[in-house]
């Protein structure tokens, strides 16, 4: 990867297993990084305060958490009244996009990035897209990113005056989550530190078995690494 | 241009002369239009009021009016407390990307058009780039707007799903100011609803010398259609 040299680097930081490890990725190769997270109206909105953990745990000082309103569009069972799926058979998920595909997020979080990496100045960002997370997701997909990185670099001063210096990393595109725990414990990141779940209760307990929950349990099964989340599923 | 044949399309609608005259042409080719705009931290937020009436000109019932804070990130004479610069010869405006423009703030609207589109649904967006104003802002090229549709139909579940199907529709693209005002006269725009100007007074009548009314003035000379702005300029 190519090293940051003390570069500005903006985050996308959920507060989950994959943008912790993001965040990881970034500082191991020379980023200085800021975050960037989101309060738009998701239901496992307690997903920030681990966001927060997270990045006090990895001393990032520039933490910013926008409000969006993305509830007022709704569309997605983690921005509208709509329940989340829940399953026991996580090699059984089910096909196509699913219901927790929050309308065109990605490209609204990614988007923010860019206005704030245009004042930052910022021309790196991350975005913990992964193997697993594309099967479904349309907008976290490597042919979205390079789309949007493409975008990026047409519509910004920084990137029509810097060249295309834009770059938008994705560290755990072909990782699947066994790979990326293994690679996190690596560089240390505490997991214990994280939430995954789509719907997790108000302690942020998760459900453990949405797919989100079921994904992550997998991932930690197989890279053989104690899972350290507290589950209040009862099944 | 396609025949929208009453299919849905999303405008974004500033409640300048440039967005009204575009909801005429959207409305000219059959599309059912529906509104949306912005409340971003601008200084000239009273074209709100613009965009209100405009609306309602065109007899739209949908128009949504987003609240976002781009004045968090400012960078822009529109966002932060920096002076919209003022000139008074139109043919020498300062080059290069103007003080006026704010950071990604057209990816950050067509992103939630995205979004909207989503659950409407909508797949056809409308946005009044034009000639004159993509000249200094990045975000105005057709470049820029290839790249974003490009973009939009692969982050996108309509855009996956309907296979390549997301538009972004510039009529304006290719047209000088006086020649939108010319096509929106023959439409029956009414641009005495509209405002341009960056620096408005808080009745709303514009400034005069900031480079969007400069803009505008000659638009209507050249047009030869009496400008109905009510300019507060006493030089």
């Amino acid at each position: 990867m190519e090293q940051g040299t003390n570069k500005n680097a903006i985050i996308l930081l959920s507060g989950g297993l994959d943008s912790a490890t993001c965040v990881a990725e970034a500082q191991a190769v020379g980023f200085n990084v800021h975050a960037l997270s989101f309060r738009y109206g998701q239901r496992h909105s307690i997903e920030l305060d681990a966001a927060v953990r997270v990045a006090d745990h990895f001393g990032i000082t520039n933490h910013r958490i926008i409000d969006i309103d993305l509830r007022q569009f709704g569309g997605s069972a983690l921005t509208a009244d709509i329940d989340v799926p829940k399953a026991h058979d996580v090699d059984n998920l089910a096909e196509g996009i699913p219901i927790t595909y929050v309308p065109a997020r990605n490209t609204i979080f990614l988007s923010y990035a860019l206005a704030w990496g245009e004042v930052l100045p910022a021309t790196d960002f991350f975005i913990g897209v992964n193997a697993l997370d594309y099967s479904g997701y349309p907008d976290c997909r490597p042919a979205f990113i390079e789309a949007f990185e493409a975008m990026a670099n047409l519509g910004t001063q920084a990137g029509v005056e810097g060249d295309g210096c834009i770059k938008i990393h994705t560290p755990l595109a072909n990782m699947t989550k066994a790979q990326i725990i293994t690679r996190g414990e690596a560089l240390g990141v505490n997991y214990g530190l994280t939430i995954s779940c789509y719907d997790p209760d108000n302690t942020g307990a998760a459900c453990g078995s949405c797919d989100s929950c079921l994904l992550r349990k997998k991932g930690f099964a197989e890279a053989g690494v104690v899972d350290p989340t507290l589950y209040i599923d009862i099944s």
